[in-house]
Parts: structure tokens; sequence; C-alpha cells
């Protein structure tokens, strides 16, 4: 009934552990490799970067409290979807709320920071473009907590 | 500092409401306008369709029990993120299980179908390329139940 599968990674599902956001065979990542104003956050490649043909990356983060992304701006546009502990993005010049299963989106251009709110860790998916921008990166020597 | 906005939607964050996947501003759709073998599914357009320059779209579908997606192949890939309630996906001729946090990708050309478990609706996100082909839908007349 199907016609036969292209050459390329197989279909497949990656199984989430029940005590978190973590995935059997994907290994956790160095958020970026340069320093720059962020702390704490780790990144897991889930979709994008094993040989699929997607036009689009599918990353999970995690921020430990007192941690956060680097404060940058890009082209490209973010998607976020929260579904971990609480956090908040900064877009431009105010800070949002962000609960699990709320939805941010990144306009181009917009500056832009996620940080933790409470004693838990925030967990978040990040899609993206493959194709896109490198970020500018905006360290202005705050700590995670004071900006 | 930062450079001002290009033309285009702005930065926002879509606020789920805490009852479920519901988002303020975002109204339900028809999954697909026409019939085919699925049944008591929703669709919510979260990114992609309002402006925005990704090269993905973000969507939001919902199944009631006893409904299912369509059986229908494809060249563009899929990948669903599980959040809510239980489920199932068929990958070719197999089956896999689909709890909240787990993470689903359709390779090229695999027929494929999602249905709940379980006595509540199974909730997940869809991300999709924006450029893609129309699904070739393999309605074989079973019923969700019965496949």
């Amino acid at each position: 009934m199907a016609e036969p599968l292209k050459p390329g990674p197989t279909s497949r599902v990656l199984h989430c552990d029940r005590s978190g956001c973590r995935w059997m065979g994907i290994e956790p990542e160095p958020y970026k490799t340069e320093a720059g104003g962020w702390a704490d956050i780790t990144r897991w490649s889930l979709v994008g970067t094993r040989g699929e043909s997607t036009r689009f990356h599918l990353r999970y983060f995690e921020i430990a409290p007192g941690g956060c992304s680097s404060l940058e701006r890009h082209q490209h546009e973010h998607v976020v979807i929260a579904v971990r502990g609480h956090g908040e993005i900064l877009l431009e010049d105010r800070w949002e709320p962000l609960h699990p299963g709320d939805v941010a989106y990144t306009a181009p251009g917009c500056v832009h920071q996620v940080r933790p709110v409470g004693d838990e860790p925030f967990g978040f998916f990040c899609i993206v473009d493959a194709e896109r921008d490198r970020p500018v990166v905006l360290d202005d020597g705050a700590s995670c907590e004071l900006r």
C-alpha cells in the first residue's frame, strides 16, 4: 500500500522518561559553545540533526533555577512550547510568564531571553528553521537574576 | 539596542487555558475539509498561518475517545509531541504508544495514523514544513477502533 521509504531515517518514537523530559538515546548537549551571559541551561537535539530533511529543528532546553538563556536577537523566528515547571520570556522590554502549554513566538530581530521562575527547572521545546542566522548575543554583564 | 522589527507579526505568548490545551484568541478548526476515515479530531493552528515567516507550521490536534486521524501518507515529515492524555501512532505496520512528552517522527512516505487510548481525549502538537505535499488518504473503510 505504501511506497518504499526514501533513504534516510526511519519513523520512530522518542519515548520520554516519565520522571521528566529525557529521551532514550538522546544525550544532553552544551547550550552553546561560547560564553555570554547564560547559565545552567542544557540542550537536547530531538529532530533535524540526525538525517531528517525537515526544514525545522526541534530541540528541548531545560534551565535550572538561577540560570537563564542568553540575551540575544536574530532574524530567524523562535517558537517555544513550555512543558515543565514555570518560566518567563523577555520579549524586547517585557517579561511574559510561561506555564506548561503556553506557546511563545519570537519575531525577527526581537531581543529575548528565557529563565525559570520558582525553584524547579523550567523545560521547553524550541522550534527553529533548519537554515537560520547566528544569534547576536547581547551580554550586558548582568547575572541571570538581575536582568 | 535592538534593530527595528521587520513588518510582520510581533512577538507574543499564546497563553494556554490551564484546564486544557486551549489558547486565548485561537479558534478550533475542522481537521480536514474532506471526509476519509477520520473522526472526532479538531485542529488549532498556532504558528505559521498568521503572517509568520517560519519554514514550519505548528498545530495542535485533539482526538476524542473513539476518534482517529486519517490513515495517510505523504512525502513531508511529521513531528508529533504528545502532551495530553494517552494515544498511539501507527507507523507503517506497528502501533507505538504515545504518552505526554513522547516525540514521534514520521519519515517520508510512511503510512501513519493517530488515535487515543483510554477514555480521555488525546492531544498533541504536530510540526510540519510550511511547504509540503498533500496527504494521500488511504481510507480502507474501517472505523477508528477496528483498524
